[in-house]
C-alpha cells in the first residue's frame, strides 16, 4: 500500500490543510505536516472530496472509441434492447477492451467505486461477464468495480438466461440483477420468485432495473418489498431508476418509501430529463441510502450520457430543481458517499483513518465544482495518484 | 464586409468542400476554389453549421468573472425576483460589462445571434438597459443582439414600470416583453392590453416569458391569442418556455397547438429539465418557428446555464428522450436556423448568397457534435473570424 503526502487542498471547500496518507489510509489532516521519505503532491489550494462512485453504470455497452454509431432505433424499450443484442456481434464489440475504456474514462474523472451491470442472456451467454471480470482484475488497486448479473433481454421471456444467471454468480458476480417484472418481462411474480430466490442461493444483494412508471411501477415496488421482508434481505436490495416514486401523487410516493426505508432499500438514480424521477430530498429525508449513476455511456441506448460524475451530479441536479449551493452539495455527497453507502464501501470518507480515495477538484466552493464541472484536478486511489486533468494515468490494455 | 476562404469543412456533415467568402456573405462552395488575394482558413473536414442562435437569455443578469455567488434563495419565483433586484445593487452588478462578458462568452461558443430580455423595473429604471445598448453598440460586426424590454418584477403590480418600458422602446429595445400575466402580476387582462398595446403604438413585435403550467397557462396563451388576432401581429409575437405545452393532456395541447399556427406564434425554449416542458417534434409538426435558448447564465436564479448553444441541445435533446441521429440533427437546426427564424433573420444558412455567419464544429457527423459538445473550432460572423477553440477573439472591455 502507498504512502502519499498532499499540500494545500481543501476538505469539501473548507480550508487548506495538508493530508498524509499512510499505507493507502488517510493518517492525518494537518497544516505543515512533515513526512520525510513519502512522496509529495501539491494540489493548490483545489477542493477535496471521496472519491465519485458511479453507482449505475454498464461497462460492457460503450462504443467509446469507435467508430460513431449512428442510431435510428428510437426510443422503444423493447426496440433498443433487441437491437443492441444484434449490434454487438455486428459491431464486434469487445466487452473486455471496452470495459476498460469506460472504467478509466471514469477513474480519469475523479471515480474510485463502480457498479456495473453486465449482460446476461441466451446468445451471448457469459462471455460478456467474462470481458468484464477480466477488466475488473486488470484494474484492481485503481478502481474498485462490482458486478451485477444482469438479464437485460428479460429472463422469463427467454428461457435459459436463469440458469445463466446462476453460473454468472459462481464465476464472479457480485450481485443478481433484475428488470422491470411486469413491463418487459410480463410476468412479475415470475420474474422476482426467480431473481430473489437465486440471490437467496448465493446470499448476494439484488439491483433491479424499474424503469416502469406510476401505478405499475408501485405494485412491482410493492412485490419487491414483499420478497425482501420475507427473506430477511433487509440492506440488501437496490432500486435502479425507481421512475414510480417520481409520480405526482405525493402520498402514495410517501407511503411506498416509508415501506422502502423499513426494508432499507437503497435507491440508484441517473436523474433522467424526460422522466418522473425519484426526488432526492424526499429519498434521503426518509434516511434511504441513495447512490447515483451515469448508466450507459455512448452506447446504442443514447448518446448523451458522459462517463463523469460530476456531469451526472449537474443533471440531477437540475432534475430536481435544485439551486442553493447547499443543495448542490448535497447531489454531489449523494454522488460519492452516497453511492459508497448503496455499495457497501467502508471508509467512505475524508477523515483520518478512512480509505485514501478521493479526488481533487477546480473551483472555489462545492457548488461551483458542481455548476462548472471538470476536468477533476486528481483521482488518488488507496493513496495512489490514478487520473490527472481528467484523463487516467493508466493506459488501455 | 470581409471576404474569406475556408478550405476543407463539411456543410452539415457532407463531404468536404471549400467555401468562398464575399463581401461578407456566401459566394461558393466547391472543391478547390482559388481566389487570390483572399486570406485562407483551414477547416480541416470540421463540420459546418449555420451560426448558433441563442433566442432566449438574459445578458444582464450574469455574474461571471465576479465572485461565486452562494445561493440560498430556493426555487420560488417570486423570491428569486426580488433577491435579484437586491442582489444588482449589492453586487455592484455593471450592466455593461456583465452583458459583454456573457455575449462574448456566446460568441467563443458559435454563437451570431442573439436575443436578450433585459430588466426594466422601477427600481434600476433604464439603467440596465442602457449597458447593454452599450454592449450591442461595441459588439456590432461580431454578434447581433436584440433586445427585449422586460418587466421582470411585474408590470401591473409595479406601478410606473409601463411607463419605462414604453420610454425603453424609444431607447432602442427591439421588442417589449412580458411576464406570467396571472402567476407573477395577478391581472392577465391588464398585463396583456399593456403590454400589446405598447407592441402595437411602437409597431414592435413581442416575447412572453410564459412560466404559467397546466390550464393557468393555457388560459394565458388564449388571452395573448386573442390580441395577437385582433391587433393582426399574425408572427410577431413569440412564447418563451410555454411550459403549458407540456401538459399531459395531449388533445388540448393540440388545440392550443393549432391556435399558436394560426397566428403564427414562435415558440423559444430552454427544455428546463425540471418542468414540462413543449415537445419539440410537436412544435415544428404543426409548422410553428420554434427557437432555443440557455436562459439566464451564472446568476442569482441557477449557477447551471452554459453560455453555450450546443450545450442547449443536449439538453433540449435529452428533456424530448431524443436519441436517434436525425433527431439530435433536428435539435441543433433549432438551435441555428430556428431561432434565426423567430428573430427574423434573413439570409441564415450556408447556402450561396448566405451572410457569412457560421460556426465550424468537431466531430464525424451533426448527433456526435451534439452528444460530445465542444469546444466549437470557429465562429465566423459575416466573414470575419470572431472566435476560435470556443474563445471568442475580441476581448471584454
Ligand atoms: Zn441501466
Ligand atoms: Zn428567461
Amino acid at each position: 500500500m502507498t504512502d502519499l503526502l498532499i499540500r494545500n487542498l481543501r476538505p469539501l471547500g473548507a480550508s487548506a490543510t495538508d493530508m498524509l496518507i499512510r499505507d493507502g489510509r488517510i493518517a492525518e489532516l494537518a497544516s505543515g505536516i512533515n513526512a520525510s521519505g513519502v512522496p509529495v503532491e501539491e494540489a493548490g489550494g483545489a477542493i477535496a472530496i471521496p472519491g465519485l462512485v458511479e453507482a449505475h453504470t454498464h461497462l460492457d455497452k460503450t462504443v467509446m472509441g469507435m467508430e460513431w454509431y449512428e442510431n435510428a432505433v428510437g426510443t422503444d424499450l423493447r426496440a433498443m434492447i433487441d437491437n443492441e443484442r444484434r449490434a454487438r456481434r455486428q459491431l464486434g464489440l469487445d466487452p473486455a477492451r471496452q470495459s476498460m475504456r469506460h472504467a478509466l474514462a471514469l477513474v480519469g474523472n475523479g471515480t474510485t467505486h463502480i457498479r456495473s451491470h453486465v449482460d446476461v442472456d441466451i446468445v451471448n451467454g457469459l462471455s460478456v461477464l467474462e470481458g468484464v471480470l477480466d477488466t475488473r482484475e486488470a484494474l484492481r488497486g485503481i478502481v474498485e468495480i462490482e458486478i451485477v448479473a444482469f438479464p437485460q433481454s428479460g429472463l422469463m421471456i427467454r428461457p435459459g438466461t436463469l440458469e445463466l444467471l446462476d453460473q454468472a454468480m459462481v464465476a464472479g458476480a457480485d450481485l443478481v440483477g433484475g428488470l422491470d417484472p411486469c413491463g418487459i418481462d410480463r410476468d412479475p411474480k415470475g420474474h422476482l420468485d426467480a431473481i430473489f430466490g437465486l440471490a437467496d442461493k448465493h446470499g448476494r444483494g439484488i439491483d433491479i432495473h424499474l424503469h416502469e412508471p406510476g401505478e405499475m411501477g408501485a405494485f412491482s415496488l410493492e412485490l419487491i418489498l414483499e420478497r425482501t421482508a420475507v427473506l430477511g434481505m433487509k440492506g440488501q436490495v437496490a432500486i435502479s431508476h425507481a421512475f414510480c416514486l417520481g409520480m405526482p401523487d405525493w402520498t402514495r410516493v410517501e407511503g411506498l418509501l416509508s415501506e422502502l426505508a423499513e426494508q432499507d432499500v437503497a435507491i440508484l438514480t441517473t436523474g433522467a430529463p424526460s422522466r418522473e424521477v425519484p426526488a432526492v430530498k424526499r429519498v434521503l429525508g426518509v434516511g434511504l441510502r441513495m447512490g447515483a449513476g451515469c448508466d450507459g455511456v455512448l452506447d446504442t441506448w443514447n448518446p448523451w450520457n458522459r462517463p463523469d460524475m460530476l456531469d451526472r451530479a449537474r443533471i440531477v441536479a437540475q432534475k430536481n430543481n435544485m439551486r442553493a449551493d447547499a443543495d448542490l452539495a448535497l447531489v454531489l455527497a449523494v454522488c460519492s458517499t452516497g453511492g459508497a453507502a448503496v455499495m457497501g464501501v467502508a471508509g467512505h470518507g475524508l477523515e483520518p483513518g478512512c480509505n485514501a480515495d478521493l479526488a481533487l477538484i477546480p473551483g472555489r466552493t462545492l457548488a461551483e465544482a458542481v455548476a462548472t464541472g471538470g476536468p477533476v484536478l486528481m483521482t488518488v486511489k488507496g493513496g495512489r495518484v490514478t487520473g490527472r486533468d481528467g484523463k487516467p494515468l493508466r493506459e488501455v490494455s
